[in-house]
């Protein structure tokens, strides 16, 4: 059985085919600057076996269904297609960013999905509105095949009011749905429930923190299976340091640097989402690149790192809390996969707190859901590499009752 | 041995009058209104002896220094005064909200001092104008008496750029000094002291968290005696929910309700600082009135307490991994002194953590510096009455060797 994953932005889709059996991807690429006087198609296919192909494509998109028409014509490519026709496709998983609080599951989209999609675009205005295309395109090119939507805030819409509300007036609720709503839910939900197989116990006896690292990061407080609290608010700014967020602070420095440099809310907003985090304090959020430049004795970048770093734990420690008695901390994407550094940082001398490290298992992790903990840690750390299109594509099946 | 200290605001000032030897305030007050048509003075003298009065006054104060001329009249009064003259006052200590980086210790008065001040206005713009009227007029009133500056941002100085610093572009803190202060330094030392004592141990090998809850509300994280960290910010807007104010947050939120509400960032800040917190929640400030709603069912009422609460136990739990091991938590201020529901709510389920509360010792503190965590409790929890005067006046007496 094949999987279409499409995740569709204001001016690029993602895509990812997947063999279900395999639990892999048959063919994945990206279509960029949709609408723009040239755009590209990057795509790949076979992947892992001897026919993979790399393509790249520059031309012209001047709408999503130029961009997905071509996509369909890769795939279906008489040599070099991974599939005969689009009859070989069994559903589409959308991934969705915003669900808001209409949206707790995956669902099957249909008229009122699609709307309901559309209700929500006023807060994930740069993100809804291309998924809302996608689907819309999707459903012309693929005519009879099934899709479902998959949002990154569904796996926190169990969380308690206490977790997600701002202490704010409450009218700002009712009126705008201003609350914590978190982010990367695909993800924190597809290593909540790996951690789970490697920890041999049932997801609904596990209490984790799950930490995703990637460009955009957050943690995850998970009680018995369920999400109860997470870092990102009520947009992707929220929560710890990231490459370039700079995450929750005293809301006073809004008001502050607008009136000292006579900007508006909208840019100061825009300067702490684009020019902040990482790449704020040391100019770069390129880890390999802060990893250099510490080794040279940068103090700029070291701050960087240990700011970040110590935010994480920070977070951890408030979890702790929270959950009471944890099984395992779970590190996955860019970062928490690939970063042994930021690893040890954020968990070491936490010994009191059940935390030991095992240095050689966190620089030689291999890939695998495994543990860089020491055998003797009462709690387990675990590194998973996050599939959010596997999640999304088991989703779809699910959904579908395929 | 006779201290004055003074509080002195933009409009008003605070002042207490202290006997050295019995570590007593002789006589306190207020001058409320300074400026206006119409201010008033409110004394009390001889508290806790027969001789005890209070008395308002109502009339015009056009500037601070009529203001305090009333004050030394009262406290000189030759039928109702605490002293004869005013060369009785030893030594004068004022509380200083701001001293930016430029003093980690209380410093005596002089003309660079006094600059000092000045030159951290833009940190503290409704306080520190206030603080140097208050020495001015001081000077004048009072001119053979050495006087004292002690900041309330002192005490956490020598927290670490990894804890002070915000993940914003490093510019804004070589311009404007934009970094983490935190706020309520004379109660946090003066409570870890006297914590301390309690502990038998030296104030430098103690590991506390001290959580000062007033309106204002912040907690700090004490290693060895130093702070580390502290949940303030930039402005007394950051850390945890406090009566009207929001905490830290997304910052994005502030962006948000600016274009919702068509409101500048300066509004917007205004509103998360006077309208927000347990009152923009529940529509009140007052706990015993939130006790008291909730007694009634009020779910509003109860999830402002819940909120609060939530996010103090997030901060403590960070706190613990910040210090790796934790000898107390120590409460004080208005409802760390009188909320026992407040404190069980922060601390309680958290035996993992070697948190044991003793819910009779809770309800029936009794105002002495003192436990209400179980005797066999690990981490023990303290509550000790802060008195931020007496802490001004001992700093007094220190910086002038009296």
């Amino acid at each position: 059985m094949k999987i279409l994953v499409i995740n569709a932005g204001s001016s690029s889709i993602k895509y990812q085919l997947l063999d279900m059996e395999a639990g892999k991807p048959l063919a994945s690429g990206i279509v960029e600057r949709i609408g723009d006087d040239m755009g590209s198609l990057t795509h790949k296919a076979f992947m892992g076996t001897p026919k993979e192909f790399k393509e790249s494509i520059e031309c012209p998109f001047p709408t999503h269904k130029e961009g997905m028409h071509e996509v369909v014509r890769l795939l279906t490519d008489p040599e070099k297609g991974v599939i005969k026709d689009s009859s070989e496709i069994a559903g589409i998983g959308h991934r969705i960013v915003h669900g808001g609080e209409l949206f707790s599951t995956p669902v099957e989209v249909t008229a009122e999905v699609l709307q309901g999609i559309r209700d929500v675009i006023p807060l994930a205005p740069l993100h809804n509105p291309g998924h809302v295309i996608g689907i819309e395109v999707a459903t012309e090119l693929f005519p009879g095949v099934r899709q479902v939507v998959v949002f990154d805030t569904a796996f926190h819409q169990t969380m308690e009011p206490k977790a997600f509300m701002y202490g704010i007036p409450y009218e700002y609720y009712e009126e705008f749905g201003l609350r914590r709503y978190g982010a990367h839910g695909t993800s924190h939900k597809y290593v909540a429930r790996e951690a789970a197989k490697v920890l041999g116990k049932p997801l609904e006896e596990c209490n984790l923190v799950t930490v995703h690292l990637g460009n955009g990061a957050s943690l995850s407080a998970v009680k018995n299976g369920k999400c109860i609290d997470t870092s990102m608010g009520l947009t992707p700014l929220g929560g710890i340091i990231m490459g370039t967020r700079c995450g929750d602070i005293d809301p006073a420095v809004v008001g502050f640097i607008s009136e000292k440099k006579g900007m508006s809310a909208a840019d100061v907003v825009k300067m702490l989402t684009n020019e902040s985090g990482l790449k704020g304090i040391c100019g770069s959020n390129d880890l390999r690149d802060i990893h250099a430049r510490i080794e040279k004795g940068d103090e700029r970048a070291e701050l960087a790192l240990d700011m970040a770093t110590h935010r994480v734990r920070q977070f951890i420690g408030s979890y702790f809390f929270e959950l009471g008695k944890v099984d395992a901390i779970i590190f996955t994407a860019g970062i928490g996969e690939n970063d042994p550094v930021y690893r040890a940082k954020s968990c070491s001398d936490l010994e009191n707190f059940g935390i030991v490290m095992d240095s050689d298992k966190n620089l030689n992790w291999d890939r695998t859901p495994s543990a860089i903990s020491a055998d003797s840690s009462p709690v387990k750390v675990l590194v998973i590499a996050t599939n959010e299109e596997l999640e999304i594509a088991n989703d779809t099946v699910a959904v579908l009752g395929l």
